[in-house]
């Protein structure tokens, strides 16, 4: 029996992130049930997103705009730029809403086990940028992980020998955590 | 500032049942950064859903052709008609394979407390079709919760005044469950 429309749209989304064959069927049942007030706003959405969404040259970041709204935006401070792994990253820190400078998306991390070197990352393009000069300081965000602060350790001596100022994250007990909770063991 | 395309369709993810916001914006990443593999797929996906499935106006199964291709093949037996309360519940059966009669959706159980009565279900519909002839047994597969219950005594009370024979199906211990596990409190 060939597979039916429905089937197809339970597959496709049974292989999303954080589903499963079983989320995937309710997903679908409740798209159908809500067709107006649910299945058709978000086919518009997906195809609009589709069509307008690109990477931002400059930094990386998704937008319906190149450069992102946050590089066009001149209240930014071009001064300072983020470095993160990932759009998720970028979009973590804007909604804690501290930091006023610019972002760079470096789309990974290093890893030798995984075979990423330099040049599968942005690495090259965020050296240009600094040596465009305008960069003061570059804070280094990458995650509290092994691979995270390989990468930020070989960021750092780059932009060193560039004479640039290198900032990091803070990394402890979280804020508003105890020392207790947090001493708990981890991968 | 208004709200981007990608803000548009992370919100519409979020409201989905079982994600939040979190899974939202996880999802949305997800699908842009895997855009011919994943979100154009996707998108063409729920468009062929949204144009092409319609309720049966036989069972009220949801499926391309009306009726639905259950009601349609000639295979399958109807002279037994399982009633059902949702969709999902006829996809489960049919999962299991056990079952080669035909269905009833009842789109719901009666309700004294969410004000649901006879009228808002298919009850009708479902005693118009056994009305037909050609239907000699009905199966009442409704949950085991209360209002599951009460609707399939309700509805065996109204299809043993015509005559048929009424069934349900069995509860106790589930298969291949040990009595043990079975017998922790429910709500």
């Amino acid at each position: 029996m060939p597979e039916t429309e429905l089937q197809h749209l339970i597959r496709l989304l049974s292989r999303l992130p954080g589903l499963g064959p079983r989320s995937g069927r309710r997903l679908a049942l409740h798209l159908l049930k809500k067709r107006e007030q649910v299945l058709l706003p978000l086919t518009d959405a997906l195809r609009a997103t589709a069509e307008k969404t690109r990477t931002c040259g400059v930094c990386g970041n998704l937008d319906t705009q190149d450069p992102c709204s946050i590089c066009a935006d001149p209240r930014r401070d071009a001064h300072l730029i983020c470095v993160v792994e990932d759009v998720a990253d970028l979009w973590a820190l804007e909604r804690s809403g501290a930091f006023r400078g610019l972002y760079h998306i470096l789309g990974g991390t290093l890893s030798a086990l995984d075979g990423i070197s330099p040049e599968d990352l942005t690495v090259e393009t965020l050296l240009r940028r600094c040596a465009g000069g305008g960069v003061s300081e570059v804070i280094l965000a990458m995650n509290a992980t092994v691979d995270g602060q390989t990468t930020a350790h070989y960021l750092a001596s780059r932009l060193h020998e560039m004479g640039l100022k290198v900032t990091g994250l803070a990394h402890g007990v979280p804020m508003g955590g105890a020392a207790e909770s947090s001493a708990s063991p981890r991968r």
